[in-house]
């Protein structure tokens, strides 16, 4: 046995619940889980090549961000607090127009150090050249990584077009977009701890004969296809101006077969709630970003819903500018509540509920969930140990109820995450990075940032966005 | 000189904004701020007794946990998730039904300990006999308290009531507590960290004399009237029985002259947008918990309409059973998230706005904005240094915009704040606490927890909130 994890209270997500067992052990062999149970008949501590005590603490799986473009992180700060309508154009992309492929990657790899350190184990990363960033980012640190390749047809500066005058459609562009995405399969094949998917990015930005094209080329490889659907307004006009007036996104992907178990339905919140039943119903999985939904665009994503209607859900930290984070107890926390103000219930997304959703719900809902999301014999050693004496989270007690459940959800600042497994390869012991410099990563992220800003200020002030004034009141 | 902190980029809070000063000096003599500015116009370092660097850092303002009942957090982790209408008698009451003095103070200790670890150097404390944890607890640590004394009439027991019955008054037991919050105002006389203040519970729980008397008291004595006001459908039954059907919390107090500047109004949900506006246009000002309301009742409290209103509106983190946490940089995050899906609007409680409120805004409410909430020469010396190069805050640019003011209220674990003082002392450096031993305090709570559980377990079973079914589900 190469590691041995003993003494904490284990949140196992085995079953239908949370799958508790007071004093337990974990233990990994190869990579893979070959213990899980009572401390009392784990294998003899002597005859593993490492011991970890997690007594005073909680042993689970490693958290799953199931929606993140992590490259965004560099310009974290820069595009907050204004208006829905000026968010992408007027107030990021001036900012991110500027962007070169160094600053994504150093953006990515401060975002992947940072939800590593608050607990997750595997990102589902969502970007342009996503291969890049898996051999960048994702295989030197060792996380597990879905990597989704964005897929459209658009240009990408659209600002010369009214709300109602239609995208464009270059259909090479979609095509050379694809064959990325179909590259990754054989770039990655030997590497567990990738696993490529498909990421047509909305209805309105490719054409229905891609998209199908893409769901074909998904099921070959009995990949995920992940769309963002009915993601607001800008996305029903255009579906309104090139399917007819009676159209929405979700009508659109019924037709088209789009919808089934293939499907990972991205955000969500301009669905009606019969369209999100029916999506949840044929199979479809969804996958919510509540932080970042609601510092946008202030509405509270579906997740609840879905999985009050019984489909696999993950939440994700989406991207920097906007939510701010990448933390993924925060994330957790973020639903339960949004969840409760928008059911007016405080019932609505329990602990429990949102500490399955950050696991194993991300790993169903991606599609990995024999892999990771769980502890259980034969899954990837992808574990995590949070300590629970700490100011923040004590105290904690274990009789009548185990309140580390919700204090895991409610309390955790995100440091109390002691250590960090994948595969049984520590990632993080004692709070540290085993084996990457935090300190350089920002260091690099603030000169590039720093740079970026500088040749993007002229720009970013001419797109006049809210910000401007805010900063020229004193504000920011 | 006492104390120089220099090289950070202030939020001085000073005028209507956030008064940054980049590359900016704090001085501190016999606990008063004699500095504030350009670092090199500041005195010379070597003319202080201690200098502290805080390039790479921000500077601001000890943050102002405005409405917090400490003594609770024994119980963190005991009583959420649960419907609204059990969350005081089914859930938390049985459990704090059995808490003694000894494990007030020690819950007290660990929430106050848990609140300046985050960047609180102030905490508005509402308690039966606060008095005992302010030698206790608040004294030993060094930290700014506005102590407020319960004051009710009505028996703790009130579950053989139904809604409908008016609880009955004993007057003496309100005479008995009015007297303790008197003796604050000499006992504390000689402790200028010290601010008493009276707190009538609520306009269900006090007669209309004995709130008088209270007033008469606090304006004599130039002190806050800290009133929980419209908590909600219990307390609104209560008035009806009590008032007549077309009474409600806001009229009555109206009626009895109770609306001024006296009034610190608490939570205020249950009141309406007409009443709000008049209690903030008469002079009273608000205190809201969001993650307390959220938690519990599922409902955004109106701290952004309030501060639209021109009211001084500060926010605190309530009791941990609920909201989980006493973090106030937390508590400022959810409230600018919370605000922004009440209002479906991006801008809804900026994070300029959540910043203003966390310092300045608090301290406002409270009265003591002469002494703190700001960085202005003659307050006192109640002051911060929050590291902005971490994987959670990382990158800070200082132009065209500064990046870490909506880096603080958004992406802060709570465990970027690195020094913290209060009147120019040192509660934190480093992040550990110079005088106080987080370890003792979490180990001491958590025993008392577990005793505490123990005897009331029973008790705990027997009132059946569904926390009992979801033990028994394996959930929690």
């Amino acid at each position: 046995m190469d590691l041995l994890v003993t003494g904490g209270t284990l949140l196992t997500m085995r079953g239908d619940q949370l799958g508790i067992v007071d004093d337990g052990a974990v233990g990994v062999t190869d990579g893979r889980i070959t213990y899980v149970g009572d401390a009392v008949e784990a294998p003899d501590p002597s005859d593993a090549d490492e011991v970890v005590d997690a007594e005073g603490g909680v042993v689970m799986p490693g958290l799953v961000n199931a929606h993140a473009h992590t490259s965004h992180t560099l310009l974290r700060g820069g595009a907050q607090d204004v208006p829905e309508i000026e968010w992408m154009n007027r107030a990021l992309g001036p900012l991110s127009a500027h962007a070169d492929e160094a600053d994504r990657i150093a953006g990515a790899r401060l975002g992947v150090m940072e939800t590593v350190r608050g607990g997750a184990t595997t990102v589902c990363e969502y970007a342009d050249e996503v291969g890049t960033l898996v051999e960048e980012v994702y295989q030197p640190l060792g996380v597990d990584v879905v990597a989704v390749e964005t897929i459209n047809e658009v240009p990408d500066d659209r600002s010369d077009l009214g709300p109602r005058e239609l995208y464009p459609f270059d259909r090479e562009q979609g095509e050379e977009a694809l064959s990325r995405a179909d590259e990754l399969f054989e770039a990655f094949s030997d590497d567990p701890l990738v696993t490529p998917a498909y990421g047509p990015q909305a209805l309105d930005m490719v054409s229905p004969d891609l998209l199908e094209t893409v769901q074909r080329h998904a099921k070959e490889r009995d990949a995920k296809l992940h769309l963002h659907t009915a993601q607001g307004e800008r996305e029903a006009i255009q579906i309104e101006e090139r399917y007819g007036a009676d159209e929405s996104t979700v009508s659109v992907l019924d037709d088209l077969g789009i919808v089934d178990e293939t499907l990972v339905a991205v955000h969500c919140h301009g669905a009606t709630p019969s369209e999100r039943e029916r999506l949840a119903n044929d199979g479809a999985s969804m996958l919510g970003c509540p932080s970042s939904i609601a510092a946008i665009d202030g509405i509270v994503p579906p997740v609840a819903e879905f999985s009050d209607y019984g489909a696999a859900v993950g939440v994700g930290t989406d991207q920097a500018p906007g939510p701010g984070h990448h933390s993924m107890f925060r994330e957790a926390r973020t639903a339960a509540t949004l969840s409760k103000v928008k059911h007016t219930d405080g019932t609505a997304l329990t602990a429990w509920g949102a500490l399955r959703m950050a696991t194993v719900g991300g790993a169903r809902a991606l599609g990995i969930d024999d892999e990771v999301g769980t502890l259980e014999e034969g899954t990837r050693g992808d574990l995590i140990v949070v300590e629970t004496d700490r100011l923040s989270t004590a105290p904690a007690v274990n009789s009548p109820m185990h309140t580390a459940v919700p204090n895991l959800i409610y309390s955790t600042t995100g440091r109390e995450v002691r250590d960090s497994f994948v595969a049984g390869e520590a990632l993080l012991r004692d709070g540290e990075f085993v084996d990457a410099d935090p300190e350089a990563v920002v260091a690099e992220a603030t000169e590039r940032a720093r740079a970026l800003y500088d040749r993007a200020s002229e720009n970013w002030r001419e797109a006049g966005s809210e910000l401007v004034d805010a900063v020229d009141a004193g504000w920011l």
